[in-house]
This record gives structure tokens, C-alpha cells and sequence, in this order.
């Protein structure tokens, strides 16, 4: 370690745990914590953010995606090394998905102005929008954004409730939308040195195993469909016999079971991977209990660190979506097929963050992302890019989440320590 | 056959088609035609049939059940064979089912009427409210609540759109529902000598076998649970490992998987029974393509003719989901188990409806229904009942039925050759 090591005060401590607590009260809408991508509870966040911000002295600015930047009031010019994460979360989610790493890099530069530390490059904080694909079917749409990879399709998927189209919502915020879809960076991508995003956990891991913290070494991937449609035959659920019913609901049961059991099987020979058919539902305007189902819509899912194994699993799904065809007399019918590659940490960060955890008395181990994170985009475009866990329990994207305030704080220390090497 | 046989003249096809057009034409509402039980389309279509028959000479009155009765003007006192059939249509359903019964029972009278003949017993005409199950979970509300049989629980039950109980939408149209409540019948039921139904058949057996009309000889009862809720937890999409997860998409996937085989094997080994899913839907508050599904409703139904094989199809459900639980973590709740008895068609009406169809030269056989009749609810209090299918192509309870008038004229001929033997 070069330097001697620093703790952060209890002062910030407890701004954090107030600065939580207000954006929780403002984002709640019933259930849990709702801040939709490119909305106002995430606008509403992340002007709290930079209220913070300023009256403690620190610089704020917005960029052209309507992303906040933070900095010291003297920080020197060159590529930063950036503290980012992500504002929005899922509908009825928890507090601490995406904020706390926000948070995290606001206390670092509270700690290094409050204490006179120069770092030895820039520290920028990057409070990024739209992360969570629930809301437009698709991820990292802020760093995406950013960094020029936005497709025009993208531009056109629609809000889940309101049907507003994600270009829309962009060009709600002033968002030049035109830059956007020629695929032009909305900052200078040379000036991000490097990444680093601060997150908890989103799955059980570290609470079994009793890590604080970790240094995250990659992140899965995945391949998703936000809608595929199987078509059957509706007709009268008592008059029809079996051999001439074409069920859609018994059509998608027995697709899911048998890809259920390709990945338990697949799994024990050693392969990572999840599936999720995270939305399914009958043909609300059409359905009834007396009538054979014609029609499903469902999601599907698939992740994994290996891109390999990605895309073999994507083409069981579309094998067994044929043989059930055939069967049962339905058809698939697929929405655009979304891919997003699994990313790779850059190892010198995966270091100092371990060396950092070492100085700081914690005891763990490097560990995967189950979950995507906008840290993936930055290393995917070469952008040296780093991660640190926060032990989670009760997982997250459900109200239920529950980071305990002290092991956020060792994150923080461990994140600040690790920039100063 | 006592008396010369008639054959009904060519306006009464010409009446009927102008009646089935206008009818369609006032209740269609986007695809297909709606026409919710006790709600404002069925009125109206009532209110048609009324017009036409006061046109034509005859009477019309209105029960406190506020179902349409019809009859000669010169109708003897006495116990009535009663033709009667159902008004409501299930959401995005067809024009015939239901209002075929109604039309054929107003042409038989117009018939009778014009060429003076006069039937061995009174003849009339009830055009049924409520018949269809898929607006408020419940079927034969209309008959069973004119025959003093609808349950307390029954009055309680929301209209699947408005929300509405079936007692508000009862008390609306001016319905004393505190008499419906009490069990008490709304007609003298001793008035009902007979109980007459012509229907298009809503299963594919008499296209595939080419017969026209056909008697039947007993209907299917059901056991049914409208919403059963499956409860596991949601959770990242990404994160949770497989071992942790209570994915209750994936639990009723292999729940109606499971199902599915056992039916197929008990259908072999010669039980009468169909299963359908007709409604299924992840938690649309809360459910998104990277979650793990934490909550499905959906709906269950069993059909058969015999009532021991009803319940134990349904202990077989009950089982299953309790090893689903068990093997995946996950609960189900069920709303209230609904039963509808089978009922068996008196012998004497299928054997005169029988003769009926060899006097028209109708070449045919017998058959049960499949589907669920107000035919069942008179059958089951005693009253001699009897049913006349209408062959029909594509099914019923979608959009596409498609009965050939010339076929319906066949039904009503063999329906009033049936009275007058």
C-alpha cells in the first residue's frame, strides 16, 4: 500500500443512512421502491444527490444523457477514474440496488476533501440513469447511452405502463435523441480512466459464506426475449376433446419443465447457468376459466458467464419451442432476441480491492456477478472496470432487500483505499 | 307420431337471420361478439327478442329473476314444456351460443301460431340471463337463481372487469335479491312441466361425424377453482442460484405438466375427463423479465360425466400440488371449490327428440354434451329435460363458430315435431 490507510468518519455514516432515507421516503409507491428508468423519481433521487453534493462543497454537473457528475472542486483535468452506478430500480425493488454505489462515491470524495487527500488521478462520481430493464425491456440504456451503443431499436421499445417509448422519455429529459441513435459517446470516452461501481449483492452468496465485502471478477451475461407469444386454438374448455385441443397454457407448461430439467442436468456437469421466465400471462382481454387458452405470452431468459454456454442453451430453447410445436399443434412467435455479453474485471483492480479488503481487516474471497451491471459496458469497451460487494441479505429487485449500514461503510473504506494505491 | 308432421316455412329461416344479424351487430365489441351476464348487451338483445314477438302477435313478460318469458296469446294454464336457452356470450365469444336456443324456441311459437296448431300442453319461451361462467366465476346463475338454487357466496362474487358482485348487477336490474338469498324459487317451479333446450353444439363431434342435429343425453359437471394462487419468492434473476430459488412459474409449469400426463393416462384407461388452465398470469403489479417469479394465479377446471371421476381427478390436483410444494419451496392457496353436478336428459325427450329427427329425415345419434347447459340445472330439481344439438363448426367460446342456418331450421323442426308428439 503506498500511503497510510484511512477509515471514513461515523459523520458520513450517518449522512449516508439520512441521505437513504429521504430518497427511500420520496421513490416509495406502495409496495417497496419504485424510481422508474428515465423518470421523475429517478430525476427527484438524483437531485437530492446533488444537493448533498453542493453544500458540502463538491462540484455537480449534468451530462448531455442527463446523467449527474460529481467532483472535488479542484480536481484535475486527464481521465478520471470513475465511482458510477445506477438511479432507477424495478417496480417495487429495494432501496440500495444501484444507489448505494452512487452514495458510496459521493462519501469517497467527502472523505478525501474533508481530509486533504489528493487522490493521484481524477475521482469523478457518475450517478448513471436507466439501468434496470424492467421498465423498456432492456439494460444499461444510461451507459449505453453514454458510450454511443444504443441501438434505434432500442429507441423504440415501449414503457410497460405507459407506452411512451424509451426515445421519448429521452427526449422528455433533453436528451439529444439524434446523437443518441447515430451511436456518438455523449462524453469523451478517454476521459473515463477507469470504472469502478460499488453494489450489493443481488444474490445470497456472501450472507452464506459471512464475506462483508468482495471484489467481483466478472459478470454473466445474458440472452433474453421480452415477449414470445405461443399460439394454440381457443374453443370451449368442456365440448373440445383432448386430441383435437391446441392449449397454449399445457404447451408453455411442458416447454418450461423440459427446460427446467436441461438446465438442473446441465448444471451438475458443471455449466453456470440460470433461466428465468420472469412474466407470463393468458390473453387478459380474451381469457376465461371456460375457455381453452389460445394464447400465452411470456418472457424468457437465460444467463451465464460464458457466451459459449449462452448462446447452446438459447438454441435448446428454440429446439424444444419446435418439437412442442409439432406435438401440440401451437406455434412461437419471438420479439427481438436481446443479447448482452458477460464481461471480464480488469485484474489490477480486481487486486487492489482484494489488497484493500486485506487492509481493512476483512476477510473474503473474489467472487462472480450473478447480475448484470453497467460496470460490464465500460469493461466491454475496454475501460479498465472494477467491482466491490456489499453482503445483502434477502437478495434485491424485491422490497425485502436488507443491507446492514455497517458493511456499506467497510465497502466505502475498502473502494476509497483501493483508488489511493 | 300423432298428427301430421310440418316443416316450418322459409320467412320464419329469414326472420331468424335478420334477428341473428341485428343482434351481432348491437353486441359486438371489437372481435367477436360480448355479451356480459347481466350486463347491458344481454338486455338489450332480450329487449329484441321481445320487440320481434310482439310484432308477430305473441306475449312477452319479464320474471323478478328479470329473465324474458314468451307464449301464444291463447296459452293454456298448466304446467309448460318450457324451450328455453341463455342470452350472455363469454368475452369475445360467438352469436349462436345461447341465442340459437332463444330463436329457435320464438320461431317454434310463430310456427304454431301461423299454421293454428295447437300444442298437447302450454308452450313458452325463456330466454335465460347469466349463463356463462366467465364473469363471475360462476355458471347457470340465471336458472339456478329462478329455481331458488344460487348460494349466499355466489351473490358475493365480482364481476371479472367492473368489479361489480353479482348481487349489485342483480339488484340493478331490479332483482330481489334478498329472495335470491333466501333460496326462495322466483316462478312457481311446478309451472315448469318440461324443460326444452336447443344449443349448437360446442365441441367438433358432429362435423367430424356429419350429423346435423343430434339429441342429447346428458351434460358434464365440473369442479372448478377460479383462482388458485401459487406463492414463492421473488428474487435477481441473475443471482439466486438454482438451489435457492422458488420460482412459482417453474412450480406450475411441472404442476400442469404432471397433470397433463395423468390425464392422458386415465383418458386411456376410459375415464370421461378434460382439464384446462383457461387463465394464467404472473403478478403484473410486481412481475418483470428479471425477476424471479414470486407469485402465478391461475385457474383450474375439471369436466367429466361422472361424478366419482370429478372428484378424484380433483384429489389428484390437491396431491400434486402438495409435492410441488414440498420439492420446490413454494405454497398454493385456493379461492372456494366450485361444483356442478352432471345431469342425465330424461329418456322420454331423447327418445321423442330421436323420432323427431327420423321424421325430418335426419340421419344421426345420440350424444353428451361436453359443455355445461341450463338444461343440467332444471334436470337436477326433477324436471323431465331434454336437448337438441346443433351441429357447429370451430367450437364455441371463440369467435369463429360458424352453425349453418339451414342446419338451426333442421333444430327447430325437430324441436316442435318433438312437443307435438
Amino acid at each position: 500500500m503506498s500511503g497510510a490507510v484511512t477509515t471514513l468518519d461515523a459523520r458520513w455514516q450517518r449522512l449516508a443512512e439520512a441521505l437513504f432515507a429521504q430518497i427511500q421516503a420520496d421513490s416509495t409507491l406502495g409496495v417497496g421502491v419504485t424510481r422508474a428508468s428515465y423518470g421523475e423519481g429517478e430525476t427527484r433521487a438524483m437531485q437530492a444527490i446533488e444537493r448533498v453534493a453542493r453544500e458540502h462543497g463538491l462540484n455537480g454537473r449534468w451530462d448531455p444523457g442527463s446523467n449527474l457528475w460529481l467532483s472535488l472542486p479542484d480536481a484535475a483535468a486527464g481521465p478520471a477514474i470513475v465511482i458510477g452506478s445506477h438511479m432507477d430500480t424495478v417496480p417495487h425493488g429495494g432501496n440500495f440496488d444501484g444507489l448505494a454505489g452512487v452514495v458510496a462515491g459521493l462519501l469517497v470524495l467527502l472523505h478525501f476533501k474533508d481530509r486533504g487527500i489528493v487522490p493521484p488521478h481524477p475521482v469523478r462520481v457518475l450517478a448513471l440513469r436507466g439501468e434496470e430493464s424492467a421498465w423498456f425491456g432492456k439494460a444499461y440504456m444510461g451507459s449505453l447511452a453514454l458510450t454511443g451503443q444504443l441501438a434505434a431499436a432500442d429507441l423504440a421499445l415501449p414503457h410497460r405502463e405507459t407506452g411512451q417509448t424509451l426515445g421519448e422519455a429521452m427526449q422528455a429529459l433533453g436528451i439529444p435523441v439524434e446523437r443518441v441513435e447515430a451511436g456518438q459517446p455523449l462524453v469523451d470516452i478517454r476521459s473515463i480512466g477507469a470504472y469502478l461501481e460499488l453494489h450489493i449483492e443481488q444474490g445470497p452468496a456472501m450472507v452464506a459464506r459471512q464475506w462483508p465485502v468482495s471484489p467481483v471478477t466478472g459478470i454473466r451475461g445474458n440472452i433474453r426475449h421480452n415477449r414470445v407469444l405461443c399460439l394454440g386454438e381457443s374453443g370451449h374448455s368442456g365440448a373440445v376433446p383432448r386430441w383435437l385441443r391446441k392449449d397454449a397454457v399445457l404447451a408453455v407448461a411442458e416447454l418450461l419443465s423440459r427446460l427446467d430439467d436441461h438446465w438442473r442436468v446441465l448444471q451438475q456437469m458443471g455449466m453456470d447457468l440460470v433461466m428465468t421466465c420472469g412474466v407470463m400471462s393468458t390473453n387478459a382481454s380474451s381469457h376465461a376459466v371456460s375457455v381453452i387458452p389460445g394464447e400465452v405470452a411470456f418472457s424468457f431468459e437465460v444467463r451465464s458467464q460464458n457466451e459459449d454456454t449462452l448462446e447452446q442453451f438459447y438454441q435448446l430453447m428454440r429446439n424444444e419451442c419446435e418439437q412442442v410445436s409439432r406435438s401440440r399443434g401451437v406455434s412461437f412467435r419471438f420479439d427481438r432476441k436481446l443479447f448482452t455479453r458477460p464481461a471480464t474485471m480488469d485484474a489490477g483492480w480486481v487486486q487492489r480491492i482484494g489488497r484493500a479488503c486485506v487492509a481493512h481487516g476483512i476477510e473474503t474471497e473474489s467472487m462472480p456477478s450473478g447480475a448484470g451491471h453497467d460496470a460490464a459496458v465500460f469493461a466491454n469497451i475496454g475501460v479498465p472496470s472494477g467491482m466491490v460487494f456489499i453482503r445483502n441479505d434477502r437478495g434485491s429487485h424485491n422490497p425485502h432487500e436488507a443491507m446492514d449500514i455497517a458493511d456499506f461503510m467497510r465497502g466505502v473504506n475498502v473502494l476509497q483505499t483501493a483508488i489511493l494505491q
